[in-house]
C-alpha cells in the first residue's frame, strides 16, 4: 500500500522535455528493476563523447524519453477518436520502455566479441520474457505488441517503424547532448500530426514538410555524428582491443576482468546457454560501460604490447587516422600500410591488422522495404512519403549510401 | 567628439543572438537615420501574424540580425587567411544593413497597388544613393558591393546569393518568431564552414549536410509559413482592398488616408517621378504598416460596400477560404463561384472578382541559375551542392513547384 | 454543426509553448469575437520595443498563453485530488482569457488622456458583461470567479494573485520577446508544485527556491524592462503628446484622427456614458495601437510646434534624456532646465513642461497586503513565502522601491 | 611543424555555447596531455545523475567551457580599454583550464578516504607544477595568476572570486544538463558588464539585477541540486562504502581493485609522498570514476556483508532515506535507529553507523569575507553588491545556512 503511494506521481527530470511523469505502478516497478537500472550505466552513443564531449547520455534516459513521447502520441491519437484502452496504453508504454533492454555496453563494438549469435534484439526478447515471469505475466500484452503479434498493428508501429517514438526521441536527444543543433526535430509537431487509418499509423498531409525534415535531419545525424570518422576510429579501436583480449583469453592469458566480463571473455556463450542456465542473464546484466572501460585502462599496462598499445591509445585519445571514400580501399594499399606498421611498431605482419584495417559503413535515409511512413491525404487516401514528397526523390532517398573507411596510426599517413 | 563616445559600444538586444553590438560610428549613424528607423514600423512578414501570432518582428530587426551574422562571417573568413580590409568590412556591413531598405509596408501586397514599375530592389538603390549623398559619399564602396561592381565578388555573395547572411538570418528569425522550430538552422555552424576559393564564397566539405538541411528547412518555411494558405488568404485580401481603394481613388472618391498614403493612392508614381522630385522619396519613407492598417480599419465603415466588406473581413480575421492544388482552377469553376457570390453579397458580376479569385504561387528549393552554393572538396576543387549532395536530387531540387490557389468567402464552399 | 467541427482541436502556434490547443467551442467563439481579436493589435508592452526591438508581442498572445498555463494548472491540481468540474474549468479559462480585455492601446500612457475615471480593470468588467449578454449568460460563472464571488476562492487566485498564471505567462513571454533571458522562469516547475489547501492555492515546500527566483526575476524584469529609463522616456513622450493633443482638441483645433480616436479625444467620457450609450463600447473597441501611432505620425506635421516636435521626436526615436535617482528632483533644478528649454525650443515657459518634467516610478517585489504566496510545509501547515524563505528578507521584500525620474531633451544635459 | 597546423583552429562541440575554439598551440597541447584528458572520465557532479539523469557532464567539459567564457571576458575587458597582453591572455586561459585539475573521482566523497591531508586545491598545484616542468616553464605566468602572485589582481579574480568564470560556467552547465532551468544565468549579459577599476574586477551598475539573479540562482542550485537530499544520500552511501573498504584494506582483506585504486586504498599517502616519489602523481592521475564505480559493482559480491550490502544498494539505487532539518538530530534518536538497524540487518552495534548516520551541510549565498562582487556606480565609485542591492539584505545574504541530515535505510522510518 505504502509503495503505491510512493509511486504515485513519480517525476524524472529531463533537460530535453522538462519533466517525465510516471503515474503507473507497474511501469514504475519495471523502471526500478536492476535489469532496467543497468541502462543508467550504458551510454546511448558509446564512444561518441570522444568527439562530442556532451554525448554521455544513457540508454536509461533515452528509454524514459521515448516513453514520454509515447504518452504524447497516445493522447493525440485518442483525441482524434482512435481507441486505445488503458491496458493497451500501459502495454505500449512498457514495450517502448524495454525496446532496447538487450543492449550491452558499447554494443556496436561488442556485439561480435562478447556475445556471439546474440543480437541485442534477441537479448531484448530474453530480458522481456524474464521480466514477464518476474511480474507474473503482466508484460504479456507489451510483448505481443513488441513482436507485432497484437491485432492493432499501429501500436507496434508506434514502437517500431520508420517513424516510431524511439527514433523521434533519439534524434532529438542525441542532437541535444551532442550540440548538433541541426539534428533537432520538432517531435511535438510530428506527434500532433499522427493519426490512424486502417490500423496504420499515418501523418496528416500538412505534416509532410516536417517529415521531409525529419528524414534529412536523421541523415545528417548519421553522417555528422553516428558515422563521424573519428567516432568510427574510436569504436573500431575498441573492437580491436576486444578482439585482441579475446584472442589472449582463448590462449588462457590472464587479463584483469570484472567477474561478469570474465564470464563472457573466457567463454563463448550462445543463445542456448542463456536458455539452459538462467543465471547467465543475471551475469550479463552486470556488464556495463564501467566493466569495459576499466579493463581497457588496466590493460594499457598489460605485458602484451599489442593490447597495451591499443588500450593506451584509446585512454589517451590517440585515435586512428581515418580515411573515408566512396570505393573500397585496395588490398595493395592496405598491405603496404601494414608493412610500414610492422616496421614502426615492431609487430608481426599477422598482427598488423590490429593497426591497419578497412571496412564499410552504410546508411540510407529511408527504406522502402521497412514499415513505410504514410501520409494521409485530404481525400482520405494514404501515400508513402517517398511518393508524396515532391522534393525527396524516391531513388535518391532509398539508395543505400556506402562509404569505405581505412584506419591506421596517425603518423603513418 | 561627444557623439563618438556615445556611439561606442552601442548594444541592441536581440532574443535570437543575445546582443548585437555596433562599434562603428558610420553604421550607427545610418541606423539612426529616419530612412532606416522606419523599418521599425514595417513587419518582416506582413500579415503572417494572423496565422502565427508571434510573427510581428520587423525589417529593422532582420537587418540588424543580418549585420550581426555578417560580422561573424567576416571573422571566420579572416581567420582562414582571406583578406578583408576594415574599409571593406564596414562597406559589406552597410550593404547588408541596407539590402532591404526599399521595402514598403506589406510589400508583397503593395508592390502593384501603391508603387508601379518600382520593385523594392529599385527603391533600395534609390534610398542608398540618397543616403550616400547625405553621408558625403561614404557609402560608395557599400553600393559597389551591393551592385556587384566591386572586384572582390565574394563580398557581394555574402550580401546576396543562395547562401547569403540575409537568408541565414531571416530563416532563423522567422522560425524563432513563428515558433516553427523546424525552420531553425544552425547559422553558427554554416558560417564556421565558410571560406573563399578563387574569389567565390564556398562551404567546406564537411558542411554539406548542414547545407542540405538549410535547403530543406528553407523549403519547409516556404510551404509552412511564407506560402501558408491562410497567410495567402490574408495577403490577397489586402491586395483586393488596395485594388478597390485604388479604383475608388481613380474615381476621386474620398478615402480616409494619411498624407503619405494619399500621395501614392491618388497618383501613379513611377521611377521618373522619384528622380524629378526628390521630396517624393521622403514621402514614401513616411509610409509604413500603420498607414495601411489604420486606413483598412477606417475603410471598414466606408459607404462603398465592397471596400467596407473586404476591410471588416480583414480586421475581424474573417479570411477567405483557400483551396490549394497542383493544377490551375478552371474558368468555369471560378465563374460559378462568382455567380454564387453575387447572389450572396449582392454585388455586380464585375465586382465578384474581389471575392472569388485565383492565382499561383511558386517555389523552388534551389536555383541552378542563381549564384550557386559551392562545396569545397578536400582535393581543393569545388562542386555545386546540387551535384555534391548524394541525397538532394538535382532535378527535384531545382524544379519550380507551382501551386494554384482559389480564394472565396468561407460560407461558399 | 459545421462550425463545431471546425472549432474542434483548433491549434495556435506559439514560440513560447509550442502549441496552444483550444478544444472548447465557447472559448473558441470568445476568441473569435471582435472584442477579443482587437487584442491582436495592442502590444503587450507598449513602446518597450523602442529599447527591446523584439518586444512586439500582443495582449492577444499573452491572453492565449495565460490560458495555456491555466490548462496546465488545472491538470496538476486535478491530479492531486482537487475537484475542478468541467464547468469550472471552462469558466476559469474564460476568466483568464478576458482578464485584460479592458486594456486600450498603450494603456499605461493613455489611461489618463483618453479615458478618465475608467481604469482598464473597470473596462474589463464592462466588456465581460457585454460579452456575457452576447453569449446568453454563459460567462456568468467566469465573471463570478473573476470578481472573486465564487465559493472556491482558489480559482480566483489562479486568475489573480501574486502567483497567478497571468504573471507566470507575462514574465516568461516578455523575457522571450525582449531577449532578457534572466527573466525566464520555469512556469512548468512552479505549476507542478501547485496544490490547494483550505481553498487556498499553495506551493509545495520544495518549490520554495523556484518561488524565490520567480520574485527576483519579476523584480529584475521591472527594473530592466518595464521601468527601463529609455522605455519610460518613450512612454512619457507619448503621454505628453496626448496631453498636448487633448489640450488642442479642447480648444477645437483640428487634428488628424480616426473615427474612434476622435470620439475619445474630443469628448470626455466617463463610466456613466458607457452605461447610457452602449455603442460607446463598440467605438472604444475600435481603438488600438494603429489609431494612436498613425496619428502621432501625422501630427508630426501639425502646425502646432509643440505637438509636431514631440511627435517627430517619437517617430524618429529622439527620446528624452532620462535621469533616475532615489530622491525627488528639486523644483529649482526642474525650473532651470525649463528655462533653458524655452530658449532652445522657443516655447513659452508654460509649455516647457512638455519637454522637461519629472515623476516617480514604484515597484515592490512582493506585497504583504495582496493575496500572499503560501508555501505548504511538510507538516501540512502553510506559511507566507516572506516568512518561509530564509533568504528573502521580509522587510526588504515588501518595501516599496521608489525612483524619481527627470526627462528633458538630450542636448540639454 | 605539422602538429602546429593540426592544432590551428581546433574546434570542440559544446551544447551549451555551440562551439569552443582553441587557437593557441600551448593551450591545445595542455588539453591533449593525459593529465587533462583524464578529466573526461570524471563527472563534474559525481553521483548527482542518480537524481538528475542528464547530469553526466565531465570536469573536462566544464574546464573547456570556463575557458570559453574567459575568452569572452578578455574581449570585453580589452574593448573597454583595459590592457591584457597576449601573454597574459594565454596565461589566464591556462589558469582557468587547470583550475580543477587536482580533482579526483567523486572528489567530495573521496577526499577523506583515498587521499588524506590533500585537498584538491593542493593537488591542483602539484599537477600544475609538474605540467610546468613538462612544458619547460611556459606555465609560469599562469601559475602566478592562479596563486594570486601576479601584479594584475583582476586576472586572478577572473579565475577565482565570487564572480569568476568558473562559477559562471558551472552554474550554466549544471543547469543545462540537470534540466533545472531556473539555474540558468545569462553569462553573456554578466560578462558584457565586466570592467576593471583600480585593478579590481567590477560589474557596471546596470548589471546589478543580473548579479542579484546570479546569487539567487546559485543558491537555488545549491539547495535544488548540489545539496539535494537524495544526492546527499547517494554521495554519503559512497563515503560509507569507501570507509568500509578502507577499514577492510587496513586489515589486509583482499578487495577487487584497479592498480591505481590499490595504491591509494592500501596505503595512506600524504603530500610528502607526492614530493618524494614523483611517479605517485602518475598513479593518482590514472584514478577516475571508472576505477571507483567498477569496484563498487564488484564489491557488491564481497563476502563482507556490510560492504556488499552498501555496494548493491548503490548499484541498484536503493538509496538511504534522508531527513533534513534546521537543528542537529539528537544522539538518542540516532542511537535508537542504529539499534533497529542491528536487528534488521544483523550487524554489530559498532557497524550500525554505516547505515544510520548524521551530518550537516552548509551554504551561504554570498560571502563578505571572500573577494567581493563590486558594483561600479555611475559616479565612478564602487560598492559591494551586498550594499548596492536594495533587495538582497546583507545579513540574510551572508548568513551561513546550516541544515542537518540523517540517513538511514528506507524501511526504517
Amino acid at each position: 500500500v505504502e509503495s503505491k503511494q510512493l509511486n504515485k506521481g513519480k517525476i524524472f527530470n529531463d533537460p530535453v522535455y522538462g519533466f517525465i511523469s510516471v503515474n503507473d505502478d507497474l511501469l514504475f516497478d519495471i523502471i526500478e528493476h536492476p535489469y532496467f537500472q543497468r541502462l543508467r550505466r550504458i551510454k546511448q552513443l558509446g564512444l561518441t563523447h570522444m568527439v562530442y564531449p556532451g554525448a554521455l547520455h544513457t540508454r536509461f534516459h533515452h528509454a524514459m524519453g521515448a516513453m514520454f513521447l509515447m504518452g504524447e502520441a497516445i493522447e493525440v491519437l485518442r483525441s482524434k477518436g482512435n481507441e486505445i484502452t488503458d491496458e493497451e496504453a500501459q502495454a505500449v508504454n512498457i514495450a517502448i520502455l524495454l525496446h532496447d533492454i538487450g543492449h550491452g555496453p558499447y554494443s556496436h563494438a561488442l556485439e561480435n566479441c562478447i556475445v556471439y549469435d546474440l543480437s541485442h534484439e534477441l537479448l531484448s526478447r530474453i530480458f522481456m520474457d524474464r521480466l514477464n515471469e518476474h511480474f507474473k505475466g503482466k508484460l504479456h500484452l507489451a510483448i505481443e505488441i513488441f513482436r507485432n503479434k497484437y491485432r492493432k498493428k499501429f501500436l507496434h508501429q508506434l514502437v517500431s517503424s520508420q517513424l516510431d517514438v524511439d527514433r523521434l526521441d533519439y534524434l532529438k536527444r542525441d542532437s541535444f547532448f551532442t550540440g548538433v543543433s541541426e539534428g533537432v526535430i520538432s517531435t511535438e509537431r510530428i506527434i500532433k500530426m499522427m493519426n490512424v487509418v486502417n490500423d496504420n499509423l499515418v501523418i496528416e498531409a500538412k505534416g509532410i514538410y516536417s517529415i521531409e525534415k525529419f528524414i534529412i535531419a536523421r541523415r545528417l545525424m548519421y553522417w555528422q555524428v553516428y558515422l563521424h570518422k573519428t567516432v568510427l576510429a574510436a569504436e573500431y579501436l575498441l573492437v580491436k582491443i576486444l578482439q585482441r583480449a579475446r584472442s589472449l583469453a582463448d590462449k588462457k592469458v590472464k587479463l584483469f576482468c570484472t567477474h561478469a566480463l570474465q564470464e563472457f571473455l573466457y567463454h563463448k556463450h550462445s543463445v542456448l546457454d542463456f536458455e539452459k542456465k538462467p543465471s547467465l542473464l543475471n551475469t550479463f546484466s552486470k556488464l556495463d560501460d564501467y566493466d569495459i572501460f576499466t579493463s581497457v585502462k588496466e590493460w594499457s599496462n598489460h605485458p602484451d604490447l599489442i593490447l597495451s598499445t591499443l588500450c593506451s591509445n584509446l585512454v589517451n585519445r590517440h585515435l586512428f587516422h581515418t580515411e573515408l571514400q566512396n570505393r573500397p580501399f585496395s588490398e595493395k594499399q592496405i598491405g603496404e600500410m601494414r608493412k610500414k606498421v610492422t616496421a614502426k611498431i615492431k609487430c608481426r605482419m599477422s598482427d598488423a591488422s590490429y593497426f591497419v584495417f578497412s571496412g564499410k559503413v552504410e546508411n540510407f535515409a529511408y527504406s522502402i522495404q521497412d514499415a513505410k511512413i504514410n501520409i494521409l491525404l485530404k481525400d482520405g487516401s494514404t501515400l508513402d512519403i517517398a511518393e508524396a514528397s515532391d522534393q525527396l526523390d524516391v531513388s535518391a532517398l532509398t539508395k543505400t549510401v556506402t562509404k569505405y573507411f581505412l584506419c591506421c596510426p596517425k603518423n603513418l599517413f
